[in-house]
């Protein structure tokens, strides 16, 4: 299978996933009352959609640029890039699940540790991809050099660890886990800037 | 990333955005009574579904207007994107509240500043992509010239005027913040009728 | 805009319309005493589905033929079809309306004349996206004759006919209805099996 | 029509359908005492997502391969095609009626039966899309031998002969029939492993 079909797949379900978000977010129960302050306590389900959503778009963007450099596919690939989805695709619940406890003000950081399970398993399927399509340089193209390939383990790497330290955080604090997403976005965003000087490759980022 | 993918990705989300709007038309309780009455009382949800939907149609062939041009991408341009998708995915929230609050007639003018709010921010990503992609002809092609880009950041940049505009009026009579969404619709689709005479160069319109 | 990038978001927005129809089928209250007797209960949503799912699926078939013969699109165009593609998004609901009236034995024929009115819109915005494209030749390419483009004109112009008489059976007998747009959906089928005489044309059949 | 506006429609549906699995998971009523025992109360929920994912997502892999060898099409095919995606498209349903069923420990049996047997329809329909189109070689290119056709008549033949042992095991154990359905996975997933041998044609599997 050529990987155009894998790719365009994939992008269907990032799509579809990143906006099934929204499905989540409800009005309560008595907001005929007082609409305004309904709307304003939904500040929960705002935060874990900005959140997530900025996080799928990042992971969606490294895929990309992940399939940029891989040139092949075979049944096991495909079959990791299953895995790697099934999580994708599953990210609208553990968000529900933290805007509800954050709304309710019950059970915080168990929400904060299961979402970011969540991200932590979905980091390690991402770079299941990355090392068995790179192992041996098996399916990369002239694109990359192994060199660079080793690199982008390290960088990519990074994220299910990054997203275990945001685990750990939530297990004390939810807003705490939060506030290192948003951290983490905005450093991504920041590194994503394009460079001006000459002969600079493009930038490979931490994420998945 | 070329554009292409970039392109299929937000088709993507706004054909699922405008598709779920749908889900959020439910018959009330106790319905088996009168069917008749309650689809007839359904009238908002109606109303706030074919006025969401056009609007999200015009934003999306605008979105493609705007990506004819737009010939490279970098990060920060992707990362734009990302921000108007969310925005644009996040339509369906507002659009339910508005048709409950009309339906319960309590809070519209709530609702309708909400929603208007909602649509005010997604017209500033949208003239934020066109702004960083245009300046200085960054990311443009030779299929537009330096005057025509300029020509349309004004004219885009009608869109989230108009919106707030829309949110004033809300703020008095969300009936009327309707009728003047129906408006640019009409405005919108008067504007873009085939023009006959020899020359004339696609007409580029007001929206985002 | 390339009819290209039309066909795209059209094919999501039926893709996504038709996967919908699933989400409205819902477990009763009470299953756990009869889970049986309550899968069996659930025939009308069912039947709905099945009808729906097929309706949707000709339809698509439909609009594909038409779009292999419009090769160019102007804003009316777009415009027309995505007042096609908004009551096509819109069918989950009627489909819902119907099941439900079915499974309560209330309301049926309300909501089979809902249902068929439905499809009455479509199939005329259907045709008014063929009759715009196909006068004076207007958007045609080569692969269709004026004679044949009148006579598409005839066939495609049965579609909203033929729901309307299934919209004037549901006023006395939705299942009477539901009968008639199975005939319809046979007669489609058995219309499409392939010629096998030399020099025949691609069939074209009644529908929208 | 091509076959490549009807992968891309089915892909569509395929990606869809695997996204809307999510919705059915849900938090029970009264959370709140217990966040952690709810959360590890729905293990129904995400191993009937789970299964169902990966089930899914082999039989999008499956249907991929077949139009690999399909070249043309006709409208008995695209009805055929559209007959199982109706049917792909219905899973979620059945999903969530394994889940509940497992969840409320009622009906687990009957739920098992009914979700074997959507997958035996849909196995039912997969097979007649390649049947109709390898019979005579109708509508097969130069990328298959009629000996290999034949051969993959066999092997996808296996599809609905292995749910409908599933369907059966299911009527005794829910817990015996997911079972079988993992390891029917690790088969498939093993079986897809690259092969080294010079000269060795793609694999083919049983599923569908």
């Amino acid at each position: 299978m050529s990987t155009g079909r894998l790719e365009a797949f994939s992008d269907g379900v990032f799509a579809i996933a990143i906006t099934l978000l929204v499905l989540e977010i409800r009005l309560p129960e008595g907001w005929e009352e007082d609409l305004g302050g309904a709307l304003l306590g939904l500040w929960p389900s705002y935060l874990a959609y900005v959140v997530t959503f900025l996080l799928v778009g990042m992971i969606w963007m490294n895929h990309h640029r992940m399939f940029h450099f891989i040139h092949r596919t075979d049944g096991l690939l495909l079959a990791l890039n299953v895995l790697l989805l099934m999580d994708v695709a599953f990210l609208p619940f553990p968000t529900h699940v933290l805007a509800e406890a954050l709304h309710a003000d019950h059970g915080t950081q168990m929400a904060a540790v299961f979402y970011g399970l969540v991200l932590v398993i979905g980091g390690i399927f991402y770079n299941a991809v990355w090392w068995y399509s790179s192992s041996g340089h098996r399916h990369l193209g002239g694109h990359i050099t192994p060199a660079e390939a080793r690199a982008l383990r390290f960088r990519w790497g990074m994220g299910p660890v990054l997203y275990l330290v945001a685990t750990v955080i939530g297990a004390f604090s939810a807003i705490g886990a939060l506030g290192f997403y948003v951290l983490l976005l905005v450093f991504y965003m920041f590194d994503m800037r394009p460079r001006r000087q000459a002969g600079e490759r493009p930038t490979v980022t931490a994420g998945g």
